[in-house]
C-alpha cells in the first residue's frame, strides 16, 4: 500500500505526557500548553483526565483546566474518564467532544495493575460500559487495546490473541447494537518493533479491512518513529502522540510507562514524506520551547533541537 | 528483499562523536571508552583522528590514545587521516587497521567549507589520493559519498547526481587499477528519510550489485532508526553508529554537524528483528552509562534509558 495522503494526530501531551511526567505543574501552565497547541492546528487534543485526584494527584486540577482552557475552531477536545462519575465530570464543564471508548488490555498482568481487573472481569464489566455510554449518548467510536505489543511484566504479546481480544470485544458490542469504527492499537510500553507493526496492522487490516486504525506509540526503545512509518506504509491514517515526547522521562518511577513518540518528529516526517497533516510545524517547535521551560528539563524531540529541513529550505530557495 | 542475517556495526563514538562533543575530555577518559566499547564485541571501531590539531584541537591527542587503547582481538581498530602526513602518524603508532579510502561530497558548498575544495577539485585531486594510498600499500576498499540526502547549505540532493557521482569516482579508481569493494553513503546532516534511502540504495544497488553499501546515518531529526530499518529491509549489511548517539549534542556550534544514531537503539533493533550483530548489549549500555559521566551529560539513546526487552524478558522467562 501507499502513503495515505493526509494523516490525522492526536495530540496526547497535556494528558498523558502530563500524567507521566514527575515534575508538578501548574493549572496555569497547564492551560497555556493547551492554548498554545490549539494554535498549531491539530484536529484532535486530549486535554485531561476526569478520574479519581486520589488515584491520579496530576489530574486534581481538571475541572479547572477544562473551564479555563481555550477552545479553538477545527480542534476537537478530548479527555479521559473511566467511569460515570468521570463522565458527568466532563459533561460538566461543556468543553468537551466526549469519545466513547471501549478498552480492553492484552496483558492479564498489566490489565490487573493498571486498571485492577483481569482480562476477564473486562469483558464481564464492558456491558456495564456500554450501557453507561449509551446512558450518557455517547457514540463509542473506539475500541482500544492496550499493550497489544508486548508488556514489561508478561514479555511478547501474541498478534492472534490481540485479534481474538479484538473479535471478542466487537461480538460484545454487537449484541449492544453498537459498532466501533476504530480500533486504536496502543504500545503501551514500547515493545513493538517494525515487524509486529507490520504483522498486527495487516492482520486487523484483513480482519476488519472498513474500521479506521489509531497508532498509539511510545518510544521506549527508539523504534517509534520507525514504528510510525511502517503504518503509514500500511496505510495507518490515524496516530497519537506528544509534544516534545512529553512524558518520556523515565525518572518519575512509573513502572510500565514511557514517552509518546515526540508529536513534532512524526508530523516532520509525515511532511518530508509528502504526508499533509494540517499542523503547523513551526508553532507546534514553539510549543516545545515552551513546554521545556515549563519541566525545567530537555526534552526528547529530535526536530526541537535539529530544526525542520523546511526552515533550512526556506532559507536555502528564498 | 528480506533482512540480513547478520550486520556490521561499525563504532564510531570515539572519532567522530569526540570531535563534535563541545566538553572537553581527557586522554584517559577517551582511551577508558575505547577500552570498554572493545569489550562488546564491535566488528570496527573508529579511534581517532589524525589531523592537524590546528583545525581540529581535540584530537591533538591521537597519537596518546593510539599508544594507550588496548587492542582487542576479534575488533578492527580504525582511523581517520587527510593526507599523507596523517597516514604516516598512523602507521607509526602500529596500532591500526589502516583503511583505504576516497570520498567525495554531494553538496558543492559543504565541499568547500569541510575539505576547502570544490566537488571538481576533489575529483581532480583524487588521482593523488589514491596514489598516496598505493604508496603506504593501503588497500582501497571504500568509497565514501558524504552528505549523500541533502545539506544545511544546499538543500535537497538529487540521487541521480550522487550514482554520477559515484561512477565517475569508480571510473577514476578503475585508471588505477583500483575497485573500492564499498560504498558508503553518508547523511552526514541528517536530511534523509525512508523514501530517500529506499530509492538511493535501490539505485546503488541496481548500478553496482557486488558492492557493499555502508550507511552512516545521523539522527537529526529523529528518522535515523526508520532510516536503518528501511536499510536493513533492503538487505544493507553496514551500518555506522556511535555509542549513546555520542556527538547528538547541537550545542557546541558545530554547525552543519549532528550525532550519529545510537548504537545501542541500532544493535536492540536489530536483535529484535532476529539480526545479529554479535555485539554484546548488555555491556554496551555500561559504556553508555561511563559516556555519560565523562560528559556530564544526558546521551540521547533511548535503550540505556528503556532498557532491553531481553533483560525484560530473562527476568520474565526465567
Amino acid at each position: 500500500m501507499s502513503f495515505p495522503k493526509r494523516v490525522f494526530i492526536r495530540e496526547v501531551g497535556p494528558r498523558e505526557g502530563m500524567q507521566i511526567e514527575p515534575t508538578e505543574v501548574s493549572t496555569d501552565d497547564k492551560i497555556r500548553l493547551i492554548n498554545l497547541l490549539s494554535e498549531c492546528n491539530f484536529p484532535v487534543i486530549e486535554v485531561t483526565s476526569f478520574v479519581s485526584p486520589k488515584w491520579v494527584p496530576k489530574m486534581a486540577d481538571a475541572e479547572l483546566v477544562a473551564k479555563n482552557f481555550k477552545r479553538y475552531p477545527g480542534t476537537e477536545y478530548q479527555c479521559v474518564y473511566l467511569n460515570a462519575k468521570g463522565i458527568e465530570r466532563a459533561l460538566a464543564t461543556e468543553k468537551f467532544d466526549l469519545e466513547g471508548v471501549i478498552s480492553i488490555t492484552a496483558s492479564e498482568t498489566f490489565s490487573r495493575k493498571n486498571t485492577n481487573k483481569t482480562i476477564d472481569e473486562t469483558f464481564k464489566e464492558m456491558d456495564e460500559r456500554i450501557l453507561a455510554l449509551k446512558r450518557y449518548n455517547l457514540s463509542i467510536d473506539t475500541l482500544a487495546v492496550m499493550t497489544a505489543f508486548g508488556c514489561n511484566y508478561e514479555g511478547d504479546i501474541d498478534g492472534d490473541f490481540v485479534i481474538e481480544l479484538i473479535r471478542k470485544s466487537l461480538d460484545k458490542a454487537k449484541t449492544h447494537d453498537v459498532n466501533p469504527r476504530q480500533i486504536l492499537l496502543g504500545d503501551t510500553v514500547g515493545w513493538a518493533n517494525p515487524v509486529l507493526i507490520e504483522n498486527l496492522v495487516k492482520k486487523v487490516q484483513k480482519n476488519w479491512p472498513e474500521k479506521t486504525i489509531i497508532l498509539h506509540l511510545h518510544d521506549t526503545r527508539g523504534m517509534g518513529i520507525a514504528n510510525a512509518y511502517v503504518g503509514l506504509k500500511l496505510g495507518v491514517t490515524h496516530f497519537d502522540s506528544s509534544v516534545g515526547g512529553l512524558g518520556g522521562c523515565p525518572f518519575g518511577g512509573f513502572e510500565g510507562a514511557a514517552g509518546n513518540i515526540a508529536t513534532e518528529d512524526l508530523v516532520h516526517m509525515c511532511h518530508e514524506l509528502g504526508i499533509e497533516t494540517g499542523i503547523n510545524l513551526e508553532k507546534l517547535l514553539e510549543v516545545t520551547e515552551e513546554a521545556e521551560r515549563i519541566l525545567g528539563r530537555e526534552l526528547t524531540s529530535k526536530v526541537y533541537r535539529g530544526r525542520s529541513l523546511d526552515s533550512y529550505r526556506q532559507k536555502i530557495y528564498s
